[in-house]
Formats: structure tokens, sequence, C-alpha cells
């Protein structure tokens, strides 16, 4: 973390409220307010008042549109000049193309070459072009960053960046709105964009709150950074949270969770996919592994705890193949 | 239809936007306003503007709970001393015992013993009790009229009924306010309560609207009875959309569907397993067949049609076990 940015995080310069509010007004008719729904089933589980913030019905499905706006708002002549670029397969390369096409920036998506066929052409069908790399992660920064260098590109990246988590925490300040009274929010954690964003934005609206970050115990690099005081990385074993990739914390991320996270809490694979099999059951809503993350620590974790408390589960995204769907559907009931 | 009913019909003095009006404010704080979400796939598909009211997230995920606190509404007092029966093994009986439960209503649903172990589990849970009958719908309807003979329960019809319509019709309202430029709107039809409903509140808001109902072609009551220019009894063959099993259409529901709507669609087995799991792929929603019918409509009956227009699509139930939706995701690409 350089001077500028230390301080930014430290004084909260960067990231007050009203950056926040601003980022929103802008985005204001170009994102969906998604819904939040009160659960009856999950709040008889675990004894307090659960609300599901649905924000696997974003537009792209994903809340990656919101740290995709964000992140071209504050260089936007740039960007429609020279294009944008950035490495991912997953839900932020859609949320940048979308932004993208919204905005008129041209987007280039740099992909590894095992990427899932549904995902390169979702990303397509949005406008963007996908260049192909080798398959490692090392490979596609360094490509991504030779576009950039070369191309003369905006370099777009998912969370470690101002603007993203000013747009990721857009989310926040809705919660806010629809439940002025919330007590805690349970929110899914790759590198820490969306939960930075979203405790920043909470514990300085509301800081009797308190925010938790999930993990996948296959994808600890948050909680484990947290245990070590600094960014830390991990390598990550495969996990059905295919979108939960993420080694190590940003270094403004880490910086937000040091400061208004209330803990990382860690679930088993199984407890995800029935997560994801309890949504779609009993909430009647498609949400990607990743996105159930908040729904199954809520059972594991706060249980019994949260007796007469508003707890906020933030599902993230949406974005599961119906035959992967069918068969976690299948290995739940087996 | 005796002369009070067709004198109210005809007069649309018992179906004023007013009485409805009067309905949603009675229910504002009891029920979900569901959402109205654009989508980009049925627009690039039908060349319309298409909008999906996502019933499917209604509390007890169906518009269902609409007509059942509408019913219960002009006799509550009567209701809350003696309870109410009716007689539904979907999702008008969760709707009834849901309404039943928060307005201090004891509820009873009278179901066929075949009925699908989940429906009568959903039902209990919400607090009512389930009594069986043989698995005839004349037995169905003899024991709700015995009890509400013998007990003085009040009975509660699930659509032919001014209460329940007035209910179904607070949806038409929110469609008017969500999307006020509205040009149509396509409903699923079984007895013809919603599409009544939403027919006449648009029909008095907006009058250049087009209301369409749906039906699958395994049970056209609503299209035969229209070409008959009255109710007529037909005999439905079993469809994927196990919702939609009215042999006949409602007295009053025929009336309004005649004065208000502007044709009947029909769709066939197949379009609606592709309508359910094109729900369930493009916008991460889980839609039951039966309100997954609007969608196959869109697509057979009004691509190429609607351009430039603003089409409504009201999806109106999820309650659709996940091993069968994985089964119909199965037959999909099969």
């Amino acid at each position: 973390m350089d001077a500028r940015e230390a301080e930014g995080v430290n004084s909260a310069d960067v990231f007050r409220i009203e950056q926040f509010e601003e980022t929103r007004a802008r985005l204001r008719e170009k994102l969906r307010l998604t819904p939040l729904l009160y659960s009856d089933s999950l709040s008889a589980v675990s004894g307090g008042q659960v609300y599901l913030k649905a924000e696997s019905l974003q537009l792209t499905h994903s809340f990656k549109l919101r740290a995709a706006y964000g992140g071209l708002l504050p260089r936007l002549e740039e960007a429609r000049r020279r294009g944008a670029v950035t490495g991912s397969s997953g839900n932020f390369a859609q949320g940048l193309a979308y932004a993208g096409r919204e905005l008129g920036v041209q987007v280039t998506v740099v992909m590894l070459e095992r990427s899932a066929r549904y995902k390169v052409e979702a990303t397509r069908r949005l406008g963007a072009e996908v260049v192909f790399c080798a398959n490692e992660f090392s490979e596609r920064t360094a490509r991504v960053e030779r576009i950039h260098r070369e191309q003369g590109k905006v370099l777009v990246h998912s969370f470690d960046d101002e603007g993203a988590i000013r747009g990721d925490g857009t989310l926040g300040l809705e919660l806010v709105e629809q439940l002025p009274e919330l007590d805690a929010v349970l929110v899914p954690a790759s590198g820490g964009g969306l939960l930075s964003g979203v405790a920043a934005v909470v514990k300085q609206l509301r800081p009797q709150a308190k925010i938790y970050g999930v993990q996948p115990e296959h994808v600890p690099s948050m909680r484990v950074s947290r245990e070590r005081g600094e960014p830390t990385y991990v390598e990550p074993r495969p996990s059905v949270a295919d979108g939960i990739v993420a080694a190590c914390p940003g270094r403004l991320t880490f910086a937000l969770v040091q400061r208004y996270v209330e803990d990382i809490l860690l679930v088993s694979e199984n407890e995800i996919v029935q997560a994801v099999v309890h949504l779609l059951d009993r909430e009647k809503l498609v949400v990607e592994p990743s996105g159930a993350l908040g729904v199954a620590a809520l059972r594991r974790h706060l249980s019994g705890q949260i007796a007469g408390r508003k707890v906020v589960v933030v599902l993230t995204g949406g974005n599961l193949e119906p035959a992967r769907l069918a068969e976690m559907v299948k290995s739940a009931s087996g």
C-alpha cells in the first residue's frame, strides 16, 4: 500500500459516505434496486429475522456490475477514447462488458483458455472482445498488463480499486435504505471488494451493525490474512464456489476489512451445496454457490445467537448453468 | 350468474378501480411489491421491450396469496369467529393458510388423497388443518360444502369470487404503477381470477393496452368458452402446467374476460418446459410451469409483432420441487 492509499483508507478520505453516495447518484438509473426479501424459512432456522438481498437479480445477475461501473466512472473519458481491459472469466467479465456497452467503452477481457464456453459467450453477447491466454492466473495478469501498456487501454481491476469499491458500496447504501434498523450483514468474500465496500458504508451509517465476511474452507485467504494481520497468500483448493478464487486480499480491501468487519466465517463444500438447494427450494431463487455462502454461514455459525436480530444475507450472484444446478439438486438429495 | 352479479359485472359497479384500490390499501403492508424485471433475452427474442412481473417472489411464492386475502377481507369478522374452508391442493391452499395465519383466521383445506406430500406439508407448516377426501374434484367440492354447511366455516373460492378478483387485481395496480406506459400484458389463466382482475384494472386505467390470457393446449377451457360465448366445460388433459386445472371458467371471471381481454393464446407442453428452462437459465428465476405460460406465448405468438412495444409477462408462481425442476432441465436439453 503506498502512502497515499494508506492515508486514504486510514483517514477514510477516499471512502467517505458522501463519495459512495455520489457514485450511487451516477449509477441510479443504470442499476436495478434489487429486492430485499424476508425469508420465513431462514428466520425459522436461525431464530433471527433474516432478509435476503437478491443481487442475483441484478443486471448481468451479479453484483460485479456495480464494481465494473464504479471502476470505469473515474476514468471514463480515457476509457471511451482508448478502451478498457481486464482479466476475468467470471462475473466481472460480464459486468465490465455490460457497463462498457452502456457507457460507450470498448471492453477487452482476457480469459484462460479453459474458461467455460457459456461464460465466453455471455461476455461476447454483451459486445466485449475476448482474448485467450495460457491456463495460469499469472499469465492472465501478464497479458492484461501488456495490453494496458502496449495498447494504452485503461486497466480495470475487479476489486482492489477505489472506484470498484465505491461501486460495490452502493449495495450497502441500498441495504440501509431498505432496512434502516439492520443488525448484521453477511457478505461472501473473494478479494473482498464487495465486503469492504458494504462494510465501509454500513458501519459509517450504522456503527452498531456487525458485518461478517464468508469464505469457503477451501479458500480462506481473507480469514488467514486477518489472523496474520496482513494480506497473505493462501493457495486455494478447488471449491464448488467457483467465483471465490482470490489467493490473497487486495491492499485496499484488506485495510477496509480490518477496520470495519467483525469476523470472517468459513463454510464447507457440503454446506455451500445445501445452501444453494435451500435457496432454490424454499426461496425460488437461483443463486450460484459463491453467492450462497452467506446462507451457509448463517446456518452454521449464527443459528441460535441472533434472536430478534435483523440479519441481511447478501446473495451476490446467480450465474449457474441449469445443468450444474440440476446436478447439485441430485447430489444434495442423494 | 344471478341478477346482482350480472348487473355488477356489466355496470362494473363491483369492479370499479376505486374498489381495487381500497383492497390494495388494506393489503399494502401484507403483500410484497414484487419486482418488474426488464428482460434482455426475451426482448431480443421477441423484438419488443419485455418486462417480467416476478410474482414467483410473492410471499408463498404465488399470486394466490392476493386472491386469498381478497377473499377473506369482505367476511373477515365471520371468518375469525367461525374459521374458513376451501378446496385446493395447489397454491391457493398455501395462500389461504398464510392469509389466515396473518389475519387470525383458522383455515381448513380439503385436498385429494393423492395430493403431493410437499404441498400438504407446506400448507400445514403455515398452520392450516388439512382434510383429505377421495380423489375426485367433485368429492372435494362436496366435502368443502359439507364443512361449510355443518360447521359454519366461511367458504372461500379461489377465483370466482368478487373479493378474490379484487385481490388479484392488486397486481394490475402494481403493473400500471411500475410501468405506466405498458402496451400489453400476458397472464396465465386457469379459472381466470388473475386474468380478469388484472384485465379489469389495467383496461380501466389504460384502455389502449391489450390483455392476453394464456392456457396450455391441454387445458383450453377459457379459449373454448370464449369461442362459444359462454362458460363451457372442457375436459382437461394432463399438463405439465399442473396449476392450470379449471375445466370451466367462473361466471364472474368469464364476464370480465369477455369484456376486457383481447385473446386467449394456447401453448404446447414442450413450449412450456422450454419457457421454464429459459427463465431459469437466462433470468435466474424459478418459475413453475403454470407460471411460465406467458413466456411460452410471447415466443410463439407475439415475436416479431411487438417492435417497440412494452410488454409485461406475469410469472404467476414458483412452487416447483427442485427434483422436478432438475428433470425438466434434463428433458429440455435432451
